[in-house]
């Protein structure tokens, strides 16, 4: 056992309980806490900014160590392999750091930060959890509480191993029935987020449960946490389950499942909202905004000049899987590019094993080393002015995938890989 | 036939041949000719100045139109996918300018176009072919006289499909000798260029000849080629032979040899040397000139950054299975960063059903999509300040890979993949 029981106190959400435990005392929504910090991750982005911060409250210090150097995982996925002399540079300081302070590097071989740290059994269900980029969230799927933090809070976890904190109101989206065929979880998360808006879950834990939930695989959660962000969302909590425990188990030696890592029966939330997915159709979020989400029926025929597949959002196996599936073997529409970018060097194997790398190249694809790809717009893959793209990540800000007079749409992998067939964007449901 | 016959005229070279039936008149080294051309290529880089140029000449016609679009041929390869907003937007101009023109526009997923243009068939023995890229002059490898141009030149090309041309002397390599174990052209033509100097051949025609030369694969060949700008050859041509026509009669229908484009026996040479590879060590360019080749006994143990497995000089399945199967299944070397960037598309599908993708990935490799790479140091894989490269690519010019604070070595891919196990320069003769 982990925590403190919830029966000695007020009957808590489990974004409370990890809350509590961090703090090392019952804590409830809107209490300001220090919090002790089980995970930082930074990356090649943000980090070193996080380190220049760090040496600069260590200023004074004799020994200019980290709090604890277990406790830290640098991942480098933006901008690699290194696009820019500023990239090598960052890349070079990252390295020093990571050797002078004993810190685990994932360097610019293994993938896409929030794929790469729960594939490697770095994520504990009760664990609180910071990174400096905004979609740490993702982690939730497992049942961490993780979110996204500035380099400059990032710099005083590394000296301290603590961060203040509001714990949460928690915000819970009950979700019950089967997703029809072709429609997945980012259709849902999509449809989520186009309901409450882009401050539907503000300062919240957006917690995702449900039969529907509970009946998702892993990598189908990552897609739903990793966008609670865009709701505002400071986190996006699924409670762990068997499905949780079986994902950690083939992953950490020794794991055995604690199930007091879920809300209580009579937990406080902000607010409840149910929904019946039964119906649901593919979504797609339209230009410029997360929450301009439409069913897929409102802006089918839309032409595309590129489509990307990948991100942390649905880089994995299984998307790609559900993408290559759904072409068949008929090749990439003329006049579209799709890129494809597997989220890590694990996921990119299993599916050169299965035989989809070869598919995809076969059917036109350009298919890149694990990274993050276009979705920030920084290192390839670039939209050009006028130029419209579907990308499976997780966000379709202007310009964000390279010129601002560029168009983002965000849709499921099952979608994009339809889309990939015609040039245009396509329901899956009708291929 | 196709050329007239040399018997009618005085011996000549090769390249004079060529440029006899390109003008329509028996020429002798030194004329001044107006020739046509029988392909022109440009690439993303320098084809939008190319297009302006065009548009300038022909802005009083009113019918703007190539001379001939089947002989013109665009390969995206510099920056692909689009690494920048500049980069898009010539992505866009040259895709407009392939559909209003009709000309042959392989974009953004097929490969580097030194490797695309032979692979396709678009290159044949007696050819005068031009590219705006200096390492045009790897064609050569299939007995065309091929050689790289500014855009400019290149504007006046697509406008009348002619180009002035002073007929350069032929310098002739005469090769014999069995190359060692582990010993490769490329360590040939580094020797070669270590021999002569950068201006050793400046606007010759390099002619390698002699029964080494001729015991090489295409491949190989390319790779000689490729790299004759490196001693200022305008062109690196290998006569045609049985070899040369294998590799056609697999690319293009109907294909037959023709034996009149050879060098006649007394074809004069502005100079010609002789060479026995018999005892040839393994050869490395040191920064920061193509010149500074010293046998690897030299420079063994430099410690490494990062290796470039790729390019158009050797980027092929041949070059890459080399590596990897020096490497056997050993991991890449802790600290070095292996990059591994085939050719083509078809190179890379050829590698990867043969089981090399996967066993490159596994030892620790980054395999990227086909294109130039970190070659000219522009979209990744860039070198940062201090680090040290070894790359299978043509040029280590200050700054070439990344930052002018950088150092790269030019090898072979043996040499390369021996590196990698060991992340210093290190023999292949010793692995």
């Amino acid at each position: 056992m982990t925590g403190m029981s919830g029966n000695e106190n007020r009957p808590m959400t489990v974004s409370e309980k990890i809350f509590s435990k961090a703090s090392g005392s019952p804590v409830k929504a809107g209490d300001f806490v220090l919090a002790n910090i089980d995970l930082a991750m930074t990356h090649d982005i943000t980090g070193p900014l996080a380190i220049k911060g760090f040496y600069e409250i260590m200023k004074d210090r004799e020994e200019k160590k980290v709090w604890d150097p277990t406790k830290i995982v640098i991942v480098f996925d933006h901008q690699v392999p290194a696009d820019s002399i500023n990239a090598t540079a960052n890349h070079i300081m990252l390295r020093e750091f990571a050797e002078e302070q004993s810190i685990l590097n994932y360097d610019v071989y293994e993938g896409v930060c929030h794929q790469v740290l729960p594939e490697k059994g770095h994520v504990l269900p009760g664990n609180l959890i910071v990174g400096s980029d905004s979609h740490t969230c993702a982690y939730g799927a497992l049942g961490a509480f993780s979110t996204g933090i500035g380099s400059t809070d990032m710099a005083a976890v590394f000296a301290t191993g603590k961060l203040w904190f509001k714990v949460p109101e928690t915000f819970r989206f009950e979700v019950e029935g089967k997703l029809p065929k072709h429609v997945y979880s980012k259709d849902l998360i999509l449809h989520l987020i186009g309901d409450v808006g882009v401050e539907g879950a503000r300062y919240m834990a957006a917690e995702f449960g449900g039969s529907t939930i509970h009946s998702l695989s892993i990598p189908e959660r990552m897609t739903m946490s990793n966008m609670a962000i865009e709701m505002g969302g400071k986190t996006g909590i699924i409670e762990a389950d068997e499905i949780t425990a079986n994902y950690l188990k083939e992953r950490i030696m020794y794991y055995e499942f604690d199930p007091y890592w879920k809300s209580d029966e009579d937990a406080t939330y902000v607010g409840i909202k149910h929904y019946d997915v039964s119906d649901l159709e593919p979504q797609v979020a339209c230009p410029h905004h997360v929450d301009n989400v439409k069913p897929v029926t409102e802006v089918e025929g839309t032409k595309l000049d590129q489509i990307f597949m990948g991100s942390c959002t649905n880089g994995r196996f299984e998307d790609i899987k559900i993408m290559a599936d759904i072409m068949g073997d008929e090749p990439v529409a003329k006049g579209v590019r799709l890129l494809v970018v597997p989220a890590s060097r694990t996921e990119y194997l299993k599916l050169l094993k299965a035989g989809y790398i070869e598919k995809l190249m076969n059917a036109g694809a350009i298919v890149e080393s694990p990274c993050c790809g276009p979705c920030m717009g920084g290192s390839f893959g670039l939209l050009g002015a006028g130029e419209v793209g579907l990308a499976t990540s997780n966000r379709n800000f202007k310009g964000r995938e390279g010129s601002p007079e560029s168009f983002v749409y965000l849709s499921s992998p099952a979608t994009a890989g339809a889309s990939a067939l015609t040039g245009e964007i396509t329901d899956p449901r009708k291929v």
